[in-house]
């Protein structure tokens, strides 16, 4: 088939890193910023931010959870209480050490602003907000009644990037971090694992993305986490994103921050804590998750615009009757609903050319696009064009069957994208039993493009944590994930050593 | 009347500013951090918040706008380029100048973490961002077809403040900030009306708060703007509070950064722009204007929990019954609503001292309570108690009517705050005519205590700047503005100066 002339240029197949920053771009989603590292998120990427927030928000909310905030600088101080976390994100702080300006006249007669005020103690940029919110639980509990303390946070945080990749790895990013402390550890535990089910049940019915559940090794920890759990998602170049994480932190930033309590019996004891974090990244993932040549796809749960109409104005004199049975059209969908919402619909009435505009929503990937001109008027039909189909695949339906099958027609979209999701994963995650065939899969399957792996490799593994590191630098493969699931419990040999193992893991290149 | 030994200590008549922080605290809304200046937004302060920004981003919807979201940290040279603007706010800056840190072993063998890797360019954190949204404007518009542009975005921002207060102001607050751009002179204009109405509508339908709007003297106005507007409230110590600015930035900013469009006639021309903004600000404001001595009171519509339900259980065997009959109640209640939404319930099934509990709820202002004990269960009946009434004013209701009536009670409360507030502001109006009266109001009243002030005063002005910022440093009484109502309208003159003046502005004490 020729290539469309409004298709992404590079296609998939030929440079997916390339056709990602291009399908962003296209889709209006979000571009980078003169500030290094930052972007900006344009409406539609927003939107989509926006719906994936107040889903995740109800779900959070529903299990007790409350949202709070915190502040966005942390004193150096703070960060120094817990070694290990000082250390994880010492290379990436933006730090403040400032708190005025001075207006100077340039040489070339312009005013410069020079830095003045300068702070005993520096700040940084919250890359993440343990510390500041463990002092204020510290505050905040005082008996075994105050637990279990479920907060969580929508915030902005920094970690500065040497290479920004728009909404996967940017130096600001947007994210929710919840943060609870509980009187026993395996209260603590249990919460890490309803936050884990939380997270796979959202990638899963709300964005059509079916998600690995399992735990990091310990070299892939969050620091000063005894243990992290996480979703892992497969993108369509095969390599894994990791999409969300649940880490059970033990009594470490209790004790760090003093979260201490009166216990039953009286005496003080630590809380046992958690973190957990979705963030921006999720929009990054979506959209390699179900982008096409066309351009972005979106699942119909999270789409801010569900429908777009778009009237047909062949002649001047039909624009009032074409715009009005649009705006009939409109309301009339509005009143239909969707997963218990009303359905979103946009009119898109800007005069341009109607080939043009019909493209520019294929590529933002609103998940239904309706035509009506005066013939459909006349005979009473639309022209529904669903995105997860060709764009020419139209089917005529009747004004009344449109309205009524519309529930239907989103609810299949986001069904297909999700089995499509699920048989790329099927079709690219192979139980692999030696590190010839490893080696091969990661290396062989595409000499020319090395950059393309294999997909999903499941092995033995009783590796070291030096073992492990090794096989990320020569191969650029890691342990995603040692899986929840029990299909992966089963007696083998590891790969590498040939120790025995218990379970299998997942290897694969990750983004 | 004794002093409730639950109410606030002191009360507003004692010390009205003492009186404000113990009330946030009582109310458990948000504390000071070890962050100087920086607040933590507690969750029932922040559920707050939640029903502000959730209620103001439809209206902003309603009328057009769209949000997006645009980097935290500013390069100079953009602070740079609107000269009037950086010195505005070069003095409360926040300044970012690295961008990692190392861990260093101290003298005490702790680890101290050292700012490293200094940057180029240094970056304040936004203490507003019309110069990097401008940026970004300059990128995306090329045509006049690509006007109007109206975006919002709600975020974080930081302003470096020497005395800090919760709410009122803090180094960083959370807020909203449009930004729009125009083809017309008019239309930005019209905009910048457009968005005082939403602000003035909000705050007295939503917050139960009258507001003056009007128009900013040039001392008063926004580094950069060409007019701002405002609308301004009275608290309970009779100050004025600014609660909202829309400011028209003629073609300053538009020059500065180049936001320019190929006009009708094919010519390049510059844009017209706005920006207006509210913030938490607003949860201080509707704190000061509605609370009383034993705590916040917080209008229904903008309430996170409206009807909080407390199960009164004298003895062991009672308890299921009467968590039962108050789940019951719950769910029924849910049912029921107010504004076109559900109305908002909680149970408060903790176990303690019935009066305390009771006491907390009375603190954080929640509109009405209802208890409900194994007597009401018996007779059919509940006892509901509004915030706006004495706490011991309870009214036996059957069930069937305190849910049918929960709408309009909810309304009647919604009601009487803004006619309370209403009445505080007539009172303390008062036209002023001379210089003598105006020293009197400001001073004399209440001799023992010079920061009472007299309230409002209306007065004919034609004095300057200097005239302006000789009044405020030796009465501490500004300009809060020139009034859009006509009924201000009407010749006179000056109170200082004894020039012809059109018009009466209001001067006052603010925060």
């Amino acid at each position: 088939m020729p290539k469309q002339k409004n298709a992404i240029s590079p296609t998939r197949q030929e440079d997916f890193p390339e056709w990602y920053q291009q399908v962003v771009r296209a889709a209006d989603l979000a571009e980078n910023s003169e500030v290094r590292g930052c972007m900006v998120i344009k409406p539609w990427g927003y939107g989509l931010w926006e719906q994936i927030q107040s889903q995740l928000d109800s779900m959070f909310k529903a299990t007790g959870h409350k949202n709070a905030y915190f502040p966005l600088l942390i004193p150096l101080s703070y960060l120094e209480k817990e070694a290990e976390h000082a250390e994880g994100f010492a290379t990436e702080c933006a730090v403040v050490t400032h708190h005025r300006l001075e207006a100077q006249a340039g040489e070339d007669g312009k005013t410069k602003m020079i830095p003045t005020g300068e702070l005993t103690e520096p700040f940084v940029i919250r890359p993440t907000s343990e510390t500041i919110i463990g002092a204020a639980f510290s505050r905040w509990i005082e008996s075994y009644r105050d637990l279990p303390l479920l907060i969580n946070q929508w915030a902005n945080v920094m970690r500065w990037e040497m290479r920004p990749r728009l909404f996967l790895r940017t130096a600001e990013f947007l994210w929710q971090e919840g943060h609870t402390v509980h009187e026993t550890d395996g209260e603590a535990w249990e919460e890490t694992e309803k936050i884990l089910d939380i997270y796979e049940k959202f990638a899963r019915e709300h964005l059509a993305i079916p998600v690995i559940t399992g735990e990091k090794t310990e070299n892939e920890r969050f620091p000063g986490a005894e243990r992290t759990l996480c979703i892992e998602a497969m993108v369509q170049d095969r390599k894994a994103i990791q999409a969300g994480t649940s880490h059970f932190l033990g009594q470490n930033f209790s004790k760090a921050s003093d979260i201490s309590f009166a216990g039953r019996d009286g005496t003080k004891q630590f809380g046992w804590t958690t973190s957990w974090g979705v963030s921006t990244r999720l929009v990054g993932t979506l959209i390699m998750a179900h982008g096409d040549d066309d351009g972005v796809i979106i699942p119909p749960r999270v789409a801010p615009t569900q429908v777009v109409i778009l009237p047909v104005i062949p002649k001047e004199e039909v624009r009032e009757e074409v715009l009005n049975s649009a705006t009939a059209l409109a309301d009339a969908l509005q009143k239909q609903t969707y997963c218990g919402e009303p359905v979103r619909v946009e009119i898109d009435k800007r005069e341009m050319q109607g080939g043009a505009k019909n493209w520019e929503w294929i590529k933002k990937g609103v998940p239904v696009r309706i035509e009506i001109g005066p013939r459909d008027i006349e005979k009473g039909t639309v022209a529904v064009v669903r995105r997860d189909t060709p764009p020419k695949e139209k089917q005529f339906l009747g004004r009344e069957e449109a309205l009524s099958s519309m529930a239907t027609i989103l609810g299949d979209i986001q069904q297909s994208l999700l089995d499509r999701a699920m048989e790329l994963r099927e079709q690219h995650s192979r139980k692999i039993d030696s590190m010839d065939d490893f080696v091969a899969y990661f290396t062989a399957e595409n000499p020319d493009k090395p950059e393309i792996h294999g997909g999903f490799a499941l092995c033995h593994w009783a590796g070291s944590n030096e073992d492990e590191e090794k096989l990320a630098k020569d191969y650029k493969v890691t342990i995603r994930c040692i899986p929840t699931n029990k299909e992966f419990v089963e007696e083998g040999t590891c790969i590498l050593t040939g120790k025995p193992s218990q379970q299998r893991v997942i290897f694969a290149k990750a983004y």
